[in-house]
């Protein structure tokens, strides 16, 4: 008998690469190439540094009602952490208590089965289709609760809303989380059903279209009740889990809407440009709505690919696992970066 | 049936006050009166913002290998999280995995039974004794580990490193955590006892005598293979806990020792003229060697001091609670915010 036993032993999620080196091309981990609205700049210049010895405001009143009003709910229906990863693992501790299992695509944010190991929640997968949509018959049977994302994770497939609330309809009584990391890029949120269905929880993230994956912030808008018992696990794990900086220029980001449709929209036409020319070099992938792509060539196999771009500076994104190991997902990042890929690309033998 | 009935229930920690108005003097939840490092100010202030675009360093290189340069030991043995809150909520999920409940003392930081009850962690409280000292023979009994903080809270009273080494000999097969958020206000940390107990964790915070509340810094010490599993959990949870403005700055609080000493210094010296000004007042309590007082009056009480000083701008902390509905925490400020409690208390019918 010794400590060892009583420890909870798990598998952790393997986060993309962070590399130190400042020269690479870094299309690995879905971040945003423009840097945060200027504003954030201004006020970081500004920030009161004095007031860091005084604990951060619990509620992240100004950033909650800021999302608030600009996805016009009440405050009282939005709850933000330290990113959504934050907040979706909160979400899987709260709502997924039940016996049954809950349901997730098989091919999908890879996070889903990592929380609910540790928390020892019973999980299915739904596998997706050929095509890699979702299949939502699959999702048609009793569980105890549903989440994926819209667009998906690693596909970038976008589901319409009809589908959305055919889940919805199919669970009146679970939990649906509709996780919208990479909404902003194309897709309609599921927002506004949350009118009709009080079981619905839809997280969005600044990690990605707002360009602050380094203050980790995300949040999630469901009904009032959701959204108290929320924040009672929250209040019992951490009272202040978001810090003072992140309150701060976080509301900014949420202020200058012009700059995120501007940079938004920026990396759609990217995004479409990038399809082309990856069709043009005989790559094939889902209609992608998301910042990234998820590419399988026709010929060389995507480790050779992931292998050779890492050694020429450019990192994308690349699983060894069963019905991806051939894809690669790469994000979209400046027109300039995507041509230097591309070009990349076309200097590898058996690619043209 | 509903989605309710899957919820996790919980009764929330609830933190001290944080009132908006600016001209209260503070003194309900221990932050440090002074403000961070100078350093702390220009490197915020030079803080490249366009980085914020990307994810943080999931390894918190700088700030683990900074404070494992402080404190003697290998980076390995450090894990840092958002607050000891966070580093603590964490030790409570990975190491207290066991049927038998786990030990600590039953006035003591009252997010431990929170915690517990989040987790479904199995617990019993250890009486302190009548002069609020630990109970050191009531730990004498199989249990699943145990939890302290040295110095107690809010008791503030130190127990020397005999007590805490008989702990950690009563229970060589179990976890034993000791939580040294205030052992810089004169305390002596259990840190080289490391080098014997293998199942001992000491964990410390930039909250109180760092100046930081408001970055969220927390961390602990133990042995490499603790501080694996502990990552492996942090890294089942959220790949990204702490952000870019907190590992960036956290480094620099740990390099200007001298600012440190001082700072820690000027609020022993103020702690100690306070308790010599309390005595003159008909106040008395444990001998704090932390950075607040648990006071209590002769013949006014607790409850009816706490809220004429609110009235009068001071908050100081009381809790109705059974043993403890009779005292005060009262965070050590700055000698002027102290006079200005002191002159209010006499001016208070019945206190002299």
């Amino acid at each position: 008998m010794s400590w060892e036993e009583n420890v909870r032993k798990v598998v952790p999620y393997v986060a993309g690469e962070q590399p130190k080196r400042k020269d690479i091309i870094k299309l690995n981990t879905n971040e945003c190439p423009y840097p945060p609205a200027p504003g954030v700049r201004r006020l970081a210049e500004q920030m009161n540094t004095d007031d860091l010895r005084l604990y951060p405001d619990q509620n992240t009143t100004g950033l909650t009602e800021a999302l608030a009003a600009y996805y016009h709910v009440s405050p009282s229906r939005v709850f933000v952490g330290v990113g959504s990863d934050d907040v979706i693992c909160m979400c899987f501790l709260t709502f997924f208590n039940g016996a049954r299992p809950i349901l997730f695509p098989d091919v999908t944010y890879s996070f889903y089965d990592v929380w609910a190991d540790l928390y020892r929640i019973p999980y299915e997968t739904v596998p997706l289709k050929s095509d890699w949509s979702l299949d939502v018959e699959g999702f048609d049977r009793p569980c105890g609760g549903v989440i994926f994302p819209n667009p998906n994770a690693p596909t970038g497939l976008y589901e319409p809303l009809s589908v959305v609330e055919r889940i919805l309809k199919m669970h009146p009584e679970e939990f649906v989380i509709v996780d919208e990391a990479y909404i902003d890029f194309g897709g309609e949120s599921a927002l506004p059903l949350l009118e009709k269905y009080d079981n619905l929880l839809v997280v969005q993230t600044f990690s990605k279209s707002r360009s602050m994956a380094g203050l980790r912030i995300g949040f999630c808008i469901g009904s009032e009740k959701m959204i108290r018992y929320l924040n009672d696990v929250k209040f019992s794990f951490n009272s202040y889990t978001m810090n003072l900086p992140s309150q701060l220029l976080g509301v900014e980001a949420v202020r200058d809407d012009a700059y995120f449709k501007e940079t938004t929209g920026r990396i759609i036409a990217t995004r479409e440009r990038t399809k082309q020319a990856l069709s043009g070099i005989s790559f094939t992938f889902p209609d992608s709505k998301a910042n990234f792509v998820f590419a399988t060539h026709r010929s060389v196999p995507a480790e050779e690919i992931f292998r050779y771009l890492k050694e020429r500076g450019i990192y994308v994104r690349h699983w060894n696992r069963p019905r991806i190991e051939n894809c690669l997902r790469i994000t979209i990042g400046t027109d300039e970066q995507m041509d230097r890929l591309i070009g990349t690309l076309k200097e590898m033998p058996g690619i043209l």
